[in-house]
């Protein structure tokens, strides 16, 4: 296993890019505001040997992220202790060249390594979880009950000290390797946006009772969250 | 390693689903819908012993998928005659409980589990790249000159033989556990949508160079692609 370096967010042996290396980002802060920008994580460990690549919500608190599964779930009794990497990738384009050779995406990913170590505490634990709340939707935990004792005691949660990271982020138009008779190939970029579509209220709700300010916020957002 | 059962699709040891068995599904052709719907997938491979997940743009043909990199990339290096697992996530949209534990996501996901092998071949590789395009970009392939003989040779084109497969789904209203005092507490589902932008052209593109037909179809989809 490479050993770690001392900052996880300096390149080393693990998050060092090793092809198209201008592409490489190891900035905290830029790599904490990809990570913002996610709903979703793919979480990847290695059960009997075998990779295994789940998707999972996830929150973050500074240098550390949180993630929850059902107790003796696969990823929560397997995942615990051992090495995790955790990627969260936000497309934004296709790239469309005057050659498949340049083809290529418009993104922003981030790749973090790290140990899975359960909490046990049950304020921490509460923490974990309301940090993932927010991540999905801001101010929603603060509208809602507060769980019962035995939906946190049902729930493992886990947390991951970043160790290791990078980002890599490719924007902005093709850039092709031109050649003679390329000259009127249409070449440039389509953007792709994630939105949010207009609420859908659950059948059983009465009819007067009006959005919450979570989902208004959201909802009122712009294009890519 | 767990043994792998006769058909992929059935629910193995590495496949069936532990937790909320209910989203499960094994068909294939229900598998392949999801697969077909996505652009970007999270693979993942073990290196030094520790799990790595890299985004990577695929392509499928009936039960193998292709992936490609650079030549001597740390996933074409590493990742070529090892256990894979490639995941691929839709995020359909955010399901908001009247609780925290029975807040939920709606998504439909495939995880694949395979070998990765190089393919040597090289009408086998441009079949391969082909179909990652195809993916991407229906139509594009068609559009542009044929790869060079240099670029081929420089990219690593993988198989996966899909040795394993499940998809989880998840859609619907909220699945409250009700209790007295949440009548009045707003729940539903906030959709997401994945869609794309109006293109935006390179710079060096004549101005009256129209559109191609690919881009036009893609880009004309309603929402999700």
């Amino acid at each position: 296993m490479p050993e770690l370096s001392n900052s996880p967010f300096a390149p080393g042996p693990l998050n060092q890019l090793r092809a198209k290396r201008d592409r490489g980002r190891y900035d905290a802060s830029e790599i904490f505001a990809i990570l913002d920008c996610a709903t979703v994580a793919h979480v990847g460990f290695v059960h009997d040997g075998r990779p295994m690549v789940i998707p999972m919500i996830f929150g973050r608190d500074e240098d550390r992220l949180y993630l929850h599964g059902v107790r003796k779930g696969r990823i929560t009794s397997t995942a615990a202790g051992a090495p995790v990497c955790i990627t969260v990738t936000l497309v934004d384009g296709i790239v469309v060249a005057r050659s498949m050779f340049d083809a290529s995406m418009n993104y922003r990913s981030v790749v973090i390594h790290g140990h899975a170590r359960e909490i046990e505490d049950q304020a921490h634990r509460l923490h974990a979880l309301r940090r993932i709340s927010e991540q999905v939707l801001p101010g929603r935990w603060d509208e809602v009950r507060e769980p019962f004792e035995k939906e946190v005691k049902g729930t493992s949660v886990l947390e991951v000290v970043i160790e290791a990271a990078s980002a890599k982020v490719r924007s902005g138009p093709p850039m092709d390797d031109r050649v003679p008779g390329d000259e009127r190939v249409w070449a440039g970029v389509i953007p792709m946006l994630t939105s949010f579509g207009q609420p859908v209220v659950d059948a059983e709700v009465p009819t007067d009772v009006a959005l919450p300010p979570s989902v208004v916020a959201l909802t009122k957002e712009a294009g890519l969250k």
